[in-house]
Formats: C-alpha cells, structure tokens, sequence
C-alpha cells in the first residue's frame, strides 16, 4: 500500500550519509516527508581531509561530525546506525544490520548514497600491505604507521634496514595521492625536526607512483608542471611514466623500491550496494561498478530509487565532493515537486565548481572555471573552500586553529600512537616479512650503552 | 667499568614518562649527563582529563604530547619507544623490547617510574567487561562503547533491553569516578539532548559505585556532602554503603544491576616492575606492589637506582600527580647534587599541593591547604590548574578551546565510533551474553515501516 492510499507522509529513506546523502537529508529537513538516514559509521567524513588526520596535522573530531548533530534539528529525520545489506526493490524495503542486529525499514522513496571505496583492481589482499584512505580508520591506522616507522628506524643500527623504514611509496598520483605525499615531505623535513637523535627524519624518502603519464592527470597542464615542480622542491620524489604500477611482488621494479610504509591512492571502485541493484531488470553497472541511471538520477523502471554521488553512473562524472552534494540536492527537489504534483523528470547538470590540490602549507593548485591558479592564492582557496565544507562554525574553529599550529608554527599535536592504531600489528608482519625475506633487521639482542 | 673510572658522562635511563619520569627528565636537560627515557607509548599522557576523552569532549592529541616533541630541545635526551621487560641491577642494564625487537640499555642511574595500573583486585577477566580509566586505549574504547550504546538503544524496542543499552554502572567512587560519572549525566541529559527520536538521551541512568562508606573519601566531609549533592542534582544515583562492591556475578545485589557499560575506577596497582626489583635482597614491596624505598627515593643497597611517583611506596603518599613530580625532581636534584659531590642523601619531603574534582561544567570541589572550594570558584581553579598541567601553549589552547565549545556551548566533537574501538567487539559480546542469560533482545528481524 502506497503512503498516498493511506494518507500517512512519504517516507524517505536514504542509505549513506556522505556529502551527497548528507545534502540531500538537509534539503528534505522542511519537507513533509519523513526521512530515514542509515549509515554504517556515526560520522559524516570529509573525506578530503583525510591525508591531514593521516598526518597528526588534525584530530578525528575535526573531519567527523556526528550525523545525530549536524541533522538534530530536523525533527521529521532519524538516524539509524547500521549497514544495508540487501534492497527489496518489489517490495520497497531496505535489510540493516547493526552488529548482528538485523531488521528490515521501508520506503516510498529511497536514495543509494553509498560511494566508493579503494579499488585494489581485483587484488583485495594488498590492502594488508598498503592501506588506503577513504575512512577514518584507514587514517588512524596510517597514522599509527607514519609516527611509528620514524620510532622504529630511530632503535635501528642496520643503516639498510633504517633506510626501509624510512621510505615511504605513495600508489596513486590524484589529488588524494599528491596531498598525502606533500604532508609526508613537510612531516619528515619540518614537524619532526629535532625529535630524533640518530636519525635525520628529513632523510625520510617520499616516492610518488602514478598509472598515468602524469600527475593530477585531470589538471591543466601547466598546473601539473607547477604541482611536480613544488613537490620535487619538498623532496618527494615522483615516478609517473605511463607504464602502469604493478603491485605484483614478483615484478622486479616494485621490489626495487623497497619501503616500509606503502599507501594506496591509486583508483576506486563503487559501493557494493551498486551490485544488489544490478539485480533488478534494466539496471546496469558501468566498468568501475557505479550504477547507470536516467538523467534524473534514478534507476531504469524504479522511479522511486535514486542513485546519487560517486555510486551514480551518470556522464562520466568525475568522484568529487560537488558532484555528490549537487546529485544529492537534485534528488531532494525532484522528491519535494512530486509532492507538490510536479511530474516533469528534470534532467541533473551538473555545474563544474573547479578543483582544488593543496600540495604543501602555502601551495596549492586549483582550476576555477577558465582560472588557474596556483601557489600562495590557490592556497588560500583551499583554505577557504575546505573551511566551509566542514559544515560548522565549531569544526571550522578547532580546525582553523589546528592549523595555525601546524602551518604557522611546527606543531602537529594528534600524533598519538595507540595501541588500538595497526602499527603493532603491522610492525609484527613487517618483522615476520623481513626474517623471510630480507637480510637480518638486526632483531638479536644487541648491547649498548651510552649515547652513540 | 663506572662512568667516572672511563671519563664519560654518567648515562641516566628513566624507564616510563608519565609526570614523574617527564619531571625527572627535564629537570636534568641542562645537566651534565646523559639522559634516555624509554616508555611503551609514544605520548606522555595527561591522565587526570582522560574522563574527558571518554566522554567526547578533548581529542587524544589535547592530552597526549609526544615525548618526542616535549624532550626535543634537550640535545642530551633520547627517546626509546618500548617496553622495559627486565631491569638486571647487578649488571646495571635494562632490556627494553620494541614490538619483538629487544635490545639492552646500560646505565649508570636509573629512575624507574612506570606507575600503577587498574586493579582488578586479582581478577583480570573484570576488565573486559568493565574497561579501566588508565590509558588512551582505555578512554577511546569507553568512548566508542558509551556512544555506541546510545546507538543500540535507539534502534531497540523491547523496553528492558533499552533500560539496560541505557544503564552505566562506574564501579568507584574517588575522584576518576566522580569525574566521570558527573560527565556522563551531563553528556546524556545535556550534549545529546535532540539527537535521537525514539529515546531521551537524558534518561539514561548513571550509578557510581563505591567501596568506602563515601564518595571521595580523601575530601574533607563539608566538600564530600557538596559533592554528593551536586552529582545528586545532575541525576547520578549514589550508591556507598560502606559494604564493599562485589563484583562477582553470582551475587545478588550486583545481577540487580542491569548495565550495558560498567567501568571500573576502583583501586589501582602498581606496575609490574615493582616485582622486578624486588627479586633483589633487601627490596620489599608493600601491599599494593610499591616498591618500599628509603627516604631518598632509593631502594635499599642501590642507591643508584630511584623508584618515583605511583610505583614508589613511601609514607602512604596519594596516588597524585603531584607527588609523582615532586619526587621526579626530587630524584633528578639528588643526581645533579652527586656529580657535584654532594654526597648527602637528602630525604623526599611532600609539599601538598591540594586535591580538585570537577563534579560538572561550572563545578567542583578543591582542598588547597586549609581551604575548602565548591561549586563555581572550586571549578575555575580546576580549570586552571589542569590547564597548566598540559605542558605547552598549544595544548592548552587547543584544550581551553574544547572547553568552551563543550562548556559554553554543547557541543562535544571527538564523538567518534571508529571499527578500531571496540564498540563491534563489545556488543558482539553483550549479545552472545544475553542470548544465553536475559530475554531475548528483540535480535529477530521485524519488519519496520514508516516513523514511529
């Protein structure tokens, strides 16, 4: 029985609360609609931010925002923590598991917000190895590896062994790649100066691998150059030549570079909530797995299924912020004039806001429209533009503050390595890893006494 | 062969760098010797405000400095990052293992000041189910269970199972206890107020738990009954009987109690080295495990070797910070004063610096000499020693920035649930319990349509 035949409000339910499913919730917020947001995490992420927790440069808190709070005042909206596991098209009904609790919501109208992950091109268990970074764990456990590596070469004599832990392999050249390796230069060559007495933490090696011909592979061509340009002057050093990366331990480049730190930026593939879609007839996944939908951003026959942000297969769009938050806000208009008996399927356009690279403090490159600008100016972009995404005065303050420590002064004060944090995990098989494979990482016990 | 028969400096090893081992530190960064502090964490940890990392309102990085960045201006100090597994005091070396790898450190002083841990009064299993308050893995891990637990009870519908989602139990009346349980009232009647949409926050029940016939029992009695009343007006539920807390869930009066989250704040013990160096004849230790040491922080027949703050067991000095500083510059002006010649053994002479418990934002209870503080005034000094406490501007900015945006406002960032914390692993736990102990907890998938 449709909301309609019973007189009671629409429900919406909306699976993923990212930038696209958070922007639709709030354009919904005075609707008369009830609405559902499930997601598997307490958090919105700004996800472009990640690199900086990753770093110590920020704190959790500051790039996570309780969904609870930043949609308390939208009386006519719940929030339920749990995964969607399955989606009963027929019967309009969406399976959520919270930790084994499992139960069964239904909708009048439903929005796949669910995003992409890393893609590992089909080799899942490299992500042992290499982690990537699109959640919050993910950047916790980087960081507990990034602070850690600097401590163990630190209690190392072995100068090869040392030399291993101090290199750090970035897979990946995009913005999420170029921003996580600038920070690394800027960490090892200016943070971390004078905390360490045997080892310089600015010899630390910052390799940056790329797929394509080129990093930042969809920026001007003059902002490419500027952006290699000022990472090689911080001492990353780059490797992009069009051959492809092969992670495959049995390729001899790969085993050349031998890091202790390796981290995937490099591709993703779309949720695989995409896959359960795919079920229904006429319903279509594109190469990367994200689902094809009509302009209006529903699915083929399901006029009330829309798919949204970067699991939606619309036009090629590039996976960023914008296209998720203006998808998001389209679906929620197009639900608010069907309400109002409005039955025109209007078309989403996207409007291209530009894109943005911080590479170091200070430098950035960025296209608005027909603008390039790089260096101090995009910088201060950046700047600008991450600030108001941040969804709030009080994040936007803790976090204007956190850098001014970091950028003005020196200090990166998250840098906390907890046991919870991978690094002991990782330090183990990276231990058992080297005892099979590589020269002894002088693991016996050794005596030693005084300052060397 | 000594330090002073081959010519070098005197090698100064201080084992853990909570406030007494970072005091001893850096009152010896200008003498000279040569000084190694080793400790298991990378951060030196500010364990009084870890209720407040619990409860969502600092971030990790607000109260934990990198000992790294807080030595690093002292050129003769080095850092290890590991734990101290054997002290051999004939042979004057420490064996320090990092992550499997182990090394010896020879010294010609030591200062061991590891501190204590919770006890479980000879029952380890109690911790997990009733996590401690010691460590930033303690906090983070009550962090995700405490915002978690508001989670399950939103989504469940069988009343008693939401009673018990809602039920803290702190097992513990001093001053962890209190700070915490008048935290967490706040946190549910306060900063989740209009988060949720089928619970009252405010209705989730805080009991405090104490063995002694009193909260606080080191306060004077005007301050204890201020106390009890202002926990009382926040909606804690007292329970001190004088009868002892048995945890042991074949008694009656503890099943009554039906918690999703208990913490245990009750007791502590010290550090396992005590028993270390009590293998050595003469070293005894008291009943709590402190290492008994003569008047000058030495233990009997090494008087090169110091035990300092918690692990030190002299007139019955409080488990507080301040001793542990005390004798940590005690200790480091005893060294200063031997490589002078100064060869008397001055005694350890604790200055009382007072006691201070917030109760809530705006109140507390202090004892600073003769003075009696409660309520507003009580809470400013509060709020000012702790921010002193912090050890750099930075920190204290950071943390006074928190405090008004959680005690002016109600906003409580650091709320995040991240898979590393254990919530998964805790209600995973909870609901193979109840399925075996308790009615069922609505665990059966109902189908669920619209609001309720």
């Amino acid at each position: 029985m449709s909301a309609s035949a019973t007189g009671r409000r629409h429900h919406v339910v909306i699976v993923g609360c990212g930038f696209g499913g958070l922007a639709a919730a709030k354009a919904l917020g005075r609707a008369a609609v009830d609405v559902t947001v499930i997601d598997r995490t307490n958090h919105h992420l700004v996800q472009p931010l990640l690199h900086q927790v990753a770093t110590g440069i920020l704190s959790e808190g500051d790039i996570a925002v309780p969904i609870r709070d930043a949609l308390r005042r939208q009386r006519n909206t719940r929030v339920v923590l749990g995964a969607v596991v399955d989606i009963d098209l027929d019967a309009r009904r969406v399976a959520v598991d919270t930790i084994g609790l499992r139960r069964e919501i239904e909708y009048d109208i439903l929005i796949v917000a669910t995003g992409a992950r890393q893609s590992y091109f089909g080799r899942p268990e490299f992500a042992v190895d290499a982690p990537g970074m699109k959640t919050l764990d993910d950047a916790l456990e980087l960081r507990g590896r990034i602070f850690g590596v600097f401590e163990m070469a630190e209690g190392e004599r072995n100068p090869a062994a040392r030399r291993r832990w101090l290199t750090f392999l970035i897979v990946g050249a995009g913005p999420t790649g170029v921003e996580l390796a600038g920070q690394l230069a800027e960490l090892s060559r200016r943070s971390l100066r004078g905390n360490f007495r045997r080892i310089d933490p600015g010899e630390a090696r910052v390799l940056l691998l790329g797929a394509a011909s080129t990093i930042l592979p969809t920026y001007p061509e003059a902002l490419r150059e500027r952006a290699a340009r000022d990472l090689r002057e911080l001492g990353v050093e780059l490797h992009v030549d069009g051959q492809g990366v092969d992670t495959d331990s049995t390729n001899p480049r790969v085993q050349r570079i031998d890091a202790a730190t390796k981290i995937w930026a490099a591709g993703v593939q779309a949720s695989p909530l995409g896959r359960v879609l795919a079920k229904a007839p006429g319903v279509e996944l594109d190469p990367v797995g994200r689902v094809k939908v009509e302009t209006d951003c529903t699915i083929p026959g399901h006029p009330e299924v829309f798919v949204i942000g970067d699991l939606m297969g619309l036009d090629d769009l590039p996976g960023v912020t914008q296209v998720a938050i203006q998808s998001g806000r389209h679906a929620a208009q197009t639900i608010i004039g069907r309400l109002a008996g409005d039955t025109t399927r209007r078309p989403f356009r996207y409007r291209d806001a530009g894109r943005l690279a911080m590479i170091s403090r200070l430098r950035a490159v960025a296209v608005v429209g027909n603008l390039a600008l790089s260096g101090f100016p995009a910088w201060v972009l950046w700047l600008l533009v991450r600030l108001t995404s941040l969804g709030g005065l009080k994040n936007s303050a803790s976090v204007l503050f956190n850098w001014t420590v970091a950028f003005l002064g020196r200090g990166r004060a998250p840098r906390v390595i907890s046991a919870q944090q991978a690094f002991a995990r990782q330090a183990i098989e990276v231990h058992a890893c080297d005892a099979a494979n590589e020269p002894a990482l002088s693991t016996a016990a050794h005596a030693e006494g005084g300052l060397p």
